[in-house]
C-alpha cells in the first residue's frame, strides 16, 4: 500500500530512500469500510490522510438536517478537514467512506515532524496548500458566476473518474443544486450531447 | 499610517519594538486613488497589502465580460491575490480601489524575509492563513447550502461596516445573485425587518 504513496511522492519531488523510510515509519495504514467515518462533527481533525484506494466525502449538516458536500476524495487525493487541522479547533464536518477504502494516515504531530525534518516534504505540502487555496478560489468563482449546467459540465470534465462512482444526489449537493434541478440539467444535456451523461443515466 | 498597523500587530501577537521597526523598514506605504488598480489580470500578485484606509475589491472577469467579485477588503483587512502570491503564477484577478485608500505594502521577498526572521510574524501569518482557509470553506458552504436571502442576511451581519460602503450591484456579484434578485430580496426583507435595509434603500 505504501508503494503507491511512495510513487506519488517521487512524482511530486525528490526524496532519498531514507526519507521515504522515515515517512513510512510515521504513517499508519487505515482500512476504512464503506459508510465508516474518519471524522465526526465536534472532533478535532488531527490527521492528514492520503487515499490509496476508495473514496470519501467531507460534508456538513445544516441546521435543517440536510447534508452539504464540501469535498470528495478518491485515489491520490488528500483528505482531512484542513480548517480544523490547521486551527486545532473542533470540526463542523463529517468525513465518510463512500466505498471500502484504504488511507495512508498521518497524525498531526508526525505530519509537523516530517515538515520540519524533510525540506522536500515541506515544499510539497506548501505547493499542495497553494493548489488547495486555488481550488477553493475557483470553486467560489464557479459558484457565484456559473449556471448550474456549466457547473455540472465542468465537474464532469474535471473529475471524470469520480462522477460515475458517486450517487447523483451527492453531486447535486456538491454543486449546490437540488436533485431535481440536476436531473433536469442532465436530461437536457443528454439530448444535446448524449456522451456526457450516458453512463450515469 | 504605520501606527495603526503596529496596533493591529500588537493585538495579534507579541512584537518587540526592534521587530516593529524591522517590519516598518521593509514596508511601503502606498496611496491608491479610487478606481486605481493594485493588480491586473496577467500580472503576478507579488505583494501582500494591509488596508489602513479605504476599500478594495478583488474580482475576475468572466468569458462573458461580466465582473465577479471574489473578495472585498476594508480597514484592517489584507489584500492580495493569494493564489498568485503563493504560486508565483500570473493572476486571473483584478484588485481595484473602491475609495481613495492607503495600504501598507510588502513585496513578496520582504514578506518571506519577515516570516523567516520574526517567529511571531510567522505565527501570525499561519493563523491568518488558517482563518482565510476557514473563510473560504464557509463561503463555499454558504454558496451551496443557503438561499439568496440567507446569504444576504449573513453578509450584512458579518460585514456591518462594509455593506453600506459598497454599491448594491457589487454585493449582488459577491453573493452570486443578479442585481434584480438582490433588489427583490431586499424589498421583501425591508417589509419584514426594516432595520436591516433602511440605510441602503
Amino acid at each position: 500500500m505504501f508503494e503507491s504513496f511512495a510513487k506519488y511522492l517521487l512524482e511530486k519531488g525528490e526524496f532519498a530512500q531514507s526519507e521515504l523510510d522515515l515517512i513510512k515509519s510515521v504513517s499508519v495504514l487505515k482500512r476504512v469500510r464503506k459508510n465508516q467515518y474518519l471524522l465526526e462533527e465536534g472532533q478535532i481533525s488531527n490527521f492528514s490522510g492520503f487515499v490509496v484506494k476508495g473514496s470519501f466525502r467531507l460534508f456538513r449538516v445544516g441546521e435543517d438536517g440536510q447534508e452539504h458536500i464540501m469535498k470528495f476524495a478518491i485515489e491520490n487525493w488528500w483528505i482531512s478537514d484542513y480548517t480544523s487541522f490547521m486551527s486545532g479547533q473542533p470540526s463542523n464536518c463529517y468525513i465518510e467512506a463512500l466505498e471500502n477504502s484504504e488511507v495512508i494516515w498521518f497524525a498531526k504531530d508526525k505530519w509537523d515532524y516530517l515538515i520540519n525534518t524533510i525540506p522536500n516534504f515541506k515544499q510539497m505540502i506548501e505547493k499542495l496548500t497553494a493548489r488547495n487555496f486555488e481550488a477553493h478560489q475557483n470553486r467560489i468563482y464557479s459558484n457565484i458566476s456559473e449556471s448550474g449546467e456549466l457547473r455540472y459540465e465542468n465537474f464532469v470534465a474535471a473529475y471524470p473518474t469520480l462522477y460515475n462512482r458517486v450517487p447523483l444526489y451527492m453531486i447535486a449537493s456538491f454543486l449546490g443544486l437540488t436533485r431535481e434541478t440536476l436531473s433536469r440539467i442532465r436530461k437536457q444535456m443528454s439530448k444535446k450531447r448524449p456522451a456526457i451523461t450516458q453512463h450515469l443515466l
